[in-house]
C-alpha cells in the first residue's frame, strides 16, 4: 500500500517541493509519522511539531513555503487540512480491498423497497416494505429502514442506525397514553452521513426530514416532524426533540438538547451539552453549561447558586441602603 | 387509502357536522392540510391557524363550535388530542397492509422462550433462552431479549432495543475491577413501548422492574435493578442509574439523568436535561439546567460563577458593614 | 440450584460460622432474602438492615463478627463486597446451563478474521475483514467489529456494541462538509467490558486504543482517536469527543461529556453529568452540574443567573462605595 507524490499531486493538485518519486506508504500525524509517511499541518499550534517531525512529506499553506523548504518534501496548498481529508479519501479509494457482495445475503429486504442499482446493503440490515435507497449509498452492517422511508444518493449509514421507528407520540387519558400513530415517514437527503446506533423517527402525520449533506455523528436522537437543514452537522449523543426545526450550516456540540417545537436559525452554533430552550433567529455561537470545578468548589457555588434570586435582592437592598445614606 | 366521515364518528364517537358520506384520504396538521384531509385542533394557541386551513374536516372542542359552524365538515368531541390519536389508530388498522411471517424467519429464537401465540417477532431478532413474550406484544427488527427476560402483553419494542443486557456492576480490587455476576432478569409489564436502540440492563440480584403502561422513547439508558412505575413516560437519550426507584404517572425530559439508588415519587416531572442528585418526595416539576445564552455572555457570566461562594461571602460583609454603620 | 455454604467457603475463602453443609439456593440483598439465601453487607449504611434480615447466611467484615454471632450463620471476611462478587461468580459458573453454539450459524464472519480457537461470537453479529478477537472474548448478540479492529483476551461485548464506525471527520469547504476516511481502526485490550449499544469509533490514521481492564456502560460514544488508560470505568451514556486522552484509573459518570483533544490524568474522577471543557492534570473529583430544585426556584436562579456578571459588578461598586465612605 503505497503511492508515489508525483501521482498524489497529480491527482489532487498542489505544488510539490521534493522528488515526484518518493514513495508514500502512508498518512500519519506530525508526531508519530516516519520518514515514508506524509503528515499535514493546519492549525497554528501545532506549528511547534513541524521542526522536530520525522514524516516524508508535510502539507502545508502558502505560508509556511519558508518551514518547509529544508524538509526531505512538502506539499504547498491553499487549505492543508481540506487538502488532507481529499488526501484519505484518495488513499481509501487506492487501497480498497476486494468487497463483499453489493447486497449482502444476510440482509432482509422488502420486495417492494426500492435500491438503487448501486447502492450497497451490509450485512444483517432490514429495509422495510416501500422504502428507497439512492444510488452510491452505503448501510454498514445492522441498519434499521423504516417503513416508506425515503433515504437519498451517496448517503453512508453506519451499523446499527435505525430510521423510521415510531416517534414518541401519546396522548393522555384518565392517567395512562394513548398512542398516536406515526403516520409519516423519513426523508433523508443526498450526501448524509448518519453515525452508528443514531436514530431519526418518522413524523406523526408528515414527513421527518433531513436536508442534503448533513453529518450526524454517533448515538443522536432525532424526533419526529423534526426538520435538519442542509449541512448542518452534530456530534454524538445530541438529542433533538419532536418538531424542531433546524436551520442549515449549523453545528450542535456533543450532548446538546434541543428542545421541541423550536426554531433555530441558519448559521447557529451550540456548544457541546448545552440546552437549547428557546429559538434562536440569529446566527451565533450558543451556549449553556456549568463549568468544570473540583467538587469541593462546585458544592459551594451550587449551594449558593440555589439562593442566587435572594442574593440579588441582598444587593439591591444594599444599594437601595447606599442611596438612602448618599442623600441624607 | 380513504375514510368516510361518518365510518370514523360511527366508530370513534363525536358529533359530525357536514356530510358523513365526505371521504376523507389523510389526516395532516392544520397549515399543511388540503381539502380532503382531516386535522385537529387541541392547543389554544394554534387557534389561529384555525380560519386559513384548508383541511376537509377538522377535530376541535366543544367550545370551538361556533368556530367551525362555516367550515366544510368539523367532529365536535370533549377531547380533540385524545380523538386524534384514536383517529390514528383506527387510520393504521384500515390501511394495514398484507404483514409478514408473524416469527420472521431471521431471527434467532432459543428453544425454551415462551412466545405467545399472537406476538410478532420481527426481521432479526434474538430472544435467549428462558425469555418470555405476552399476547399481542411486537418486536420490530434487531431486539435482543436477554436470557429469562419477560416482556408482558400487547408491548412494542422498536429496532435495535436491548433487555438484558448485563447491568454495569464490579467491585474495586487492587485498582482493578471484579465483575459482580448479573444474576437478575429484567421484567417489563404490559402495554409497555420502548423506542429504538433503547436499553434496559438485567439486575444484579432481582429483577429491573418496568411496570405496566411505561412508554421509553429512543436511547434512554435504564440501570440495573431500576424499578420504573407504571405511566411513566421518559423522553429520548434519560439514563436512570442503577437501583433508582422512580414512581408511577411521571415524567422525565429528553437528556434527563437520574443518579443511583434514588427514590423519586409519584407525579413527578423532571424537566429536559436535569440531574436527578437527590430523592424527590413530592409531586412536583423539577429543573436543574445552565439557561443558554450567547456564547460571549455565558463565559462572562460562568466564570463568575465559579466564585459564587465568595461573591456571597462578600455580599455579608457589605450587610454586616451597613449594620454597624447603623449602629454607630 | 444450589451450593453448600461448605462448598463456598472450600472455593472462596473466609471463615464460615454455621454449618457448612447449609444448603443455599440464591443470592438476594439483605431485605428481600429469605432463610435459604445468602446475602452481604459491604456499607455501613445498610447495617440496620441486618438485624431483621431472614437471610439464611450473610457475608460480612471482620468487624462485624459480634452482630451475627446469634445467625444461623455467617462468612467473615477482610472485603466482604469483593467476596459477594466472586460469590456471583462462583454461582453463575455452577448453574450456567448448555451453552449454544460457540460461534453462532446466524453471524457474519469475514474469512480473513482471526478468532481465537475459545472466544464466543454470538448470534447475528457481523465481524469484518482483518478484524481479531482474543482468547475466552465474548461477544453477545448483534455486535459488530468493524474491518482490521482488535479486541484482546476475556473481554465482554454486550449487544448491540459498534466497534470501529468510521470517525467524525469532515473538512469544511464552501459551506459544505468533505468527509475524511478514517485509515485507523481500533484496539481493545484485554478483560475489557463493553456495555449494549456503545460504539468505539475508528481511528483517523492512528487507533483508537482502549487499554486493559477498562469497563464501559451501555450507550457511550467514543470518538477516534481516543485513548482509555486501564482500569478507567465509565458509567452509561458518558461521550468523549474524538482525540480526548483519559488516564489509568479514572471514573466518569453517567452521561458526562468530555471534549475533544483534552488531557485528563490518571486517578481523576469525573461526576455524573458533568462536562470536562479543559484538561484536568491533578487526581481528584470534578464536578459541574447544575443543582436540581423544584422549576419554580429554579427560574428565578437561572433568569438571575444570566445577569451574574454584572451582579460582580455591582457588588464591587458597593465595595468601593464603603471603602470611599471609610476614608471620607
Amino acid at each position: 500500500m503505497s503511492l508515489k507524490l508525483g501521482s498524489i499531486v497529480g491527482t489532487l493538485g498542489g505544488r510539490l517541493l521534493g522528488s515526484p518519486d518518493l514513495l508514500m506508504t502512508g498518512l500519519a500525524p506530525l508526531q508519530s509519522a516516519h520518514s515514508h509517511q506524509i503528515s499535514f499541518l493546519s492549525q497554528p499550534r501545532y506549528r511547534s511539531q513541524l521542526p522536530a517531525s520525522q514524516a516524508g512529506c508535510v502539507i502545508v499553506g502558502v505560508d509556511m513555503e519558508d518551514e518547509v523548504k529544508d524538509r526531505l518534501s512538502a506539499i504547498i496548498t491553499d487549505d492543508p487540512y481540506l487538502y488532507f481529508a481529499r488526501l484519505t479519501r484518495l488513499w481509501k479509494s487506492e487501497h480498497r480491498q476486494t468487497a463483499g457482495p453489493r447486497i449482502h445475503p444476510s440482509a432482509v429486504i422488502d420486495s417492494t423497497a426500492v435500491i438503487a442499482s448501486d447502492a450497497v446493503v451490509g450485512p444483517l440490515c432490514v429495509i422495510e416494505r416501500g422504502a428507497q435507497l439512492g444510488a452510491g449509498t452505503v448501510l454498514k452492517s445492522r441498519v434499521s429502514i423504516g417503513e416508506d422511508c425515503i433515504v437519498g444518493a451517496r448517503c453512508l449509514l453506519h451499523s446499527g442506525v435505525v430510521i423510521g421507528a415510531d416517534g414518541f407520540g401519546f396522548a393522555p387519558h384518565q392517567g395512562q397514553w394513548e398512542k398516536i400513530e406515526q403516520l409519516g415517514a423519513v426523508r433523508i437527503g443526498d450526501d448524509v452521513e448518519i453515525g452508528a446506533n443514531t436514530c431519526i423517527d418518522r413524523g406523526a402525520l408528515e414527513d421527518t426530514v433531513i436536508e442534503d449533506g448533513v453529518k450526524l455523528d454517533n448515538l443522536i436522537q432525532i424526533g419526529h416532524n423534526v426538520h435538519v437543514g442542509r449541512h448542518t452537522a452534530m456530534a454524538g449523543c445530541v438529542g433533538v426533540a419532536g418538531s424542531a426545526r433546524i436551520g442549515a450550516h449549523c453545528t450542535v456540540g456533543g450532548g446538546a438538547v434541543v428542545l421541541g417545537h423550536l426554531t433555530v436559525a441558519d448559521h447557529v452554533h451550540i456548544s457541546a451539552a448545552s440546552v437549547v430552550t428557546r429559538s434562536i433567529l440569529k446566527p451565533g455561537q450558543y451556549t449553556g453549561m456549568f463549568p468544570l470545578d473540583s467538587n469541593a468548589n462546585w458544592e459551594k457555588n451550587a449551594a449558593t447558586l440555589k439562593q442566587l434570586s435572594r442574593l440579588r435582592d441582598r444587593i439591591k437592598s444594599l444599594e437601595s441602603d447606599n442611596q438612602n445614606n448618599k442623600e441624607n
